[in-house]
C-alpha cells in the first residue's frame, strides 16, 4: 500500500465524496488494512453476535501535533477507547473507526496513521469493523479528527460502580503521572523544549482483566485521568460518594524529567492528562495483593497505593503534601493546553 | 436551559477540558436533555444488555451549513446513523453522541442543537447512551461535527445480503430523489438561490421494519443513497453482483422544482445526496405489495419501481432515458457538492 496505488499525493474533497475517489480509498487503505469478516460485508454497518452485558464508549480524538514523541492520533483513538471500555470491567473487542481528515492532508500521513490504528488494534486485541470518511475543505478542520467508539463484554465477575466504594477502600493507580500531556507539550507550536518524555498511550484492557479475574467484586472502580488529570477524576469520584478522599503527595508516582519540566511551565502535574494509566478503587482487604498482581505487569510495575476514602471531608479530596501540610485538590477549571487527546 | 444556565455566551475551549466547565456544560446541557438510565451512569462509556445479531454502523456529519431548510446538523445525524442501521435490516435502538466544537460557536447554537438530537431521537424511538465532547480553537474546525455511532437488534426475518439478489429481482426507491443535496445547495455561500426545497432528513427505521414484518426474506437488500446519490449506489450495489441492472428514467420520482434547480446548476439528480429516502431490492413476486405497504407510509407515499436486475450487461447500471435512448449510469468520481452530510 502506497501513495501511488491510489493516485494521489494528497487527501481531496474526492475522497469524501461517497462516489468513485472514496471507494478507492476505502478499498485501497481502509479495506486492505483491515481485512475481517465483519468489516468485508462492506455495508452501511456490520452485524455481530452478542449475547449479554456490553460496555460502549465513544470518543472523538482531536490532539496536536497529530504524531508526537511516544504515538500518533491513530493510536490515541485506538487505545483511549479501549481503555474507556476497559473502565467499564469490559473486554473491548469491537471499533467503529470515523475519520474526519482536511483536505490536503499528506496521503502519506493518512497511511501512516491508518496502519498505526491496526497495529495498535491488534495489540488490544480489537477489531475495526465499521467506519466513516469525511473530507473538509482546507482551513475548516485540523489535519485529521478520529472519532472511535468501542464495544465489549462486560467481566462476568465486574461490578464496578462508585455506589460500592466505601470509607477505608484503597486507591491505587496504575503508574506514573503527567506524561502525555507533558510529551504533547514538549512539541507544541511556539512552546516546544527539549526533553525525552514520551506518551504513555496504551492498551490496559489485559490488566483490568487479570484484576477481575484475580478480584472480581473487591474491585470497585476502574478511571482513567485522562482530560483533566488525576486531580479532576479524583474530584469527580469523591462527588459521586458521600465520602472523602485523602491521598499522599509523596506515594503519587512521578518521573523526575516530567516533574521539572511540570515545574519550568508552572503546570501542576495532577493536571496533566494521561493516556496509559488508571486508577482503581478497592477493597482494602485486597489492596496489596491487587499491587502485588499489577507490579507484575510491564504496565502496572509502577503501580502504588496513593491514599483512600475517609468518612471524613466528605465529598472532597485532601492531599498530604510533601513537606507535611494539607492542600484541597479541586478540579481543574478551564482549560490547561487544549487538544491533548 | 439557557445561556444563562451555564454562563457563557459562546463554546469555549475549558468546555473541552475534562474539567469544571466540562462537567457544567454536560450536566446542565447533554444530561438534562438526554436523561436516561443508560447515560445516567455518567461513566466513561454505557453498559446495555442485549443477545443475539446487533448491527452496528457510525458516521460523522460535517454539513454546511449547519442550520438547513429543513433541518440542522444535529438532526441529520440522528437520522443518518438510525437509517445505516436500519438498512442492515436492524432495529436501532441506541446511539453514542460525540461533538467536535469548533470554539466561538454561540451557546444558543449548540443548544438547538441538542435539543432537535433529542426531538429527532425520540421521534425515531432510539437513547442517547454515551458520549464525548471536544473543542478545538477556533479556524481549526467548521462551527460543529458530530459523529454518532447507532446499535438495534437484526429483525428475526431479516436476510440482507446482495448474494441474495437475482435475475428479476426488482428495485423499488421509497421518495423523490435530490431534495436534500438541493437544500444544502441552495443555502450554500456564494450559491443562494430562492426556493422552497427542503432537506428530506427523517427516520426509516420504522417502515424499514414494516417490510420486514411483512416480507421477511423476500427482501434482498436496503441501500440508503446519502453522498454519492442513487446513482452511486445503484453502482456499487450492481458490482457487488454478477448482475445488470435496468432502469427507467420516467419512473425516478423527481420534483419539479427540485429538477429546475438541477437543470440550472448543471447538475444530474442521480449524483445529489439523500437523506430522507432508500433503495429496496425486493423479489419480483412481492414487488406490488411492497409497493402497496409503502404508500401507505407518509414516508413511502411516493414510493416507485424503477427498474429490475437482469443477466445482461453485468456489474453494469443502464438507464432507459425519457427521451427513448439508453444511457449507462456511473457512479460519480470525485466531490459534486462538498460537506453535504
Amino acid at each position: 500500500m502506497s501513495n501511488k496505488d491510489i493516485g494521489y499525493d494528497t487527501i481531496n474533497l474526492g475522497h469524501g465524496s461517497g462516489g468513485l475517489m472514496t471507494r478507492d480509498l476505502l478499498d485501497h487503505i481502509i479495506f486492505e488494512t483491515f481485512s475481517n469478516p465483519y468489516l468485508d460485508q462492506k455495508h452501511d454497518g456490520s452485524i455481530i453476535k452478542v449475547d449479554g452485558e456490553m460496555a460502549i464508549s465513544t470518543d472523538s480524538f482531536v490532539v496536536s501535533p497529530i504524531f508526537f514523541k511516544g504515538g500518533n492520533i491513530g493510536e490515541l483513538a485506538v487505545n483511549g477507547t479501549v481503555n474507556d471500555v476497559a473502565m467499564c470491567g469490559a473486554n473491548p473487542k469491537f471499533l467503529s473507526l470515523a475519520f474526519v481528515v482536511e483536505e490536503g492532508l499528506p496521503m502519506g500521513d493518512f497511511i501512516k496513521i491508518v496502519k498505526s490504528i491496526k497495529e495498535t488494534a491488534d495489540r488490544a486485541g480489537v477489531q475495526i469493523i465499521t467506519g466513516d470518511t469525511k473530507v473538509v475543505e482546507r482551513g475548516k478542520g485540523d489535519k485529521i479528527f478520529i472519532n472511535t467508539t468501542g464495544f465489549g463484554k462486560v467481566h462476568p465477575e465486574a461490578h464496578i460502580s462508585p455506589y460500592k466504594i466505601k470509607a477505608g477502600d484503597k486507591i491505587i493507580i496504575s503508574g506514573p503521572v503527567a506524561q502525555h500531556g507533558m510529551a504533547i507539550m514538549s512539541q507544541r507550536d511556539g512552546l516546544e523544549f527539549e526533553s525525552t518524555i514520551e506518551s504513555d498511550t496504551t492498551n490496559l484492557n489485559f490488566l483490568v482483566n487479570d484484576l477481575l479475574d484475580g478480584f472480581g467484586d473487591k474491585i470497585h472502580l476502574f478511571r482513567d485521568p485522562t482530560r483533566g488529570g488525576l486531580a479532576s477524576v479524583l474530584s469527580e469520584i469523591a462527588s459521586d460518594t458521600e465520602l472523602g478522599i485523602s491521598i499522599k503527595e509523596t506515594e503519587i508516582p512521578l518521573d523526575d524529567q516530567v516533574a521539572a519540566a511540570c515545574e519550568i511551565l508552572g503546570l501542576d502535574p495532577l493536571f496533566v492528562a494521561n493516556e496509559g494509566i488508571f486508577v482503581t478503587i478497592v477493597d482494602a482487604e485486597v489492596a496489596d495483593a491487587v499491587l502485588e498482581l499489577m507490579k507484575k505487569d510491564k504496565k502496572g510495575a509502577r503501580a502504588a497505593c496513593i491514599g483512600e476514602f475517609t468518612q471524613e471531608h466528605p465529598k472532597k479530596v485532601v492531599m498530604h503534601s510533601v513537606i507535611g501540610g494539607k492542600r484541597m485538590v479541586t478540579p481543574m477549571i478551564g482549560e490547561q493546553l487544549p487538544r491533548i487527546c
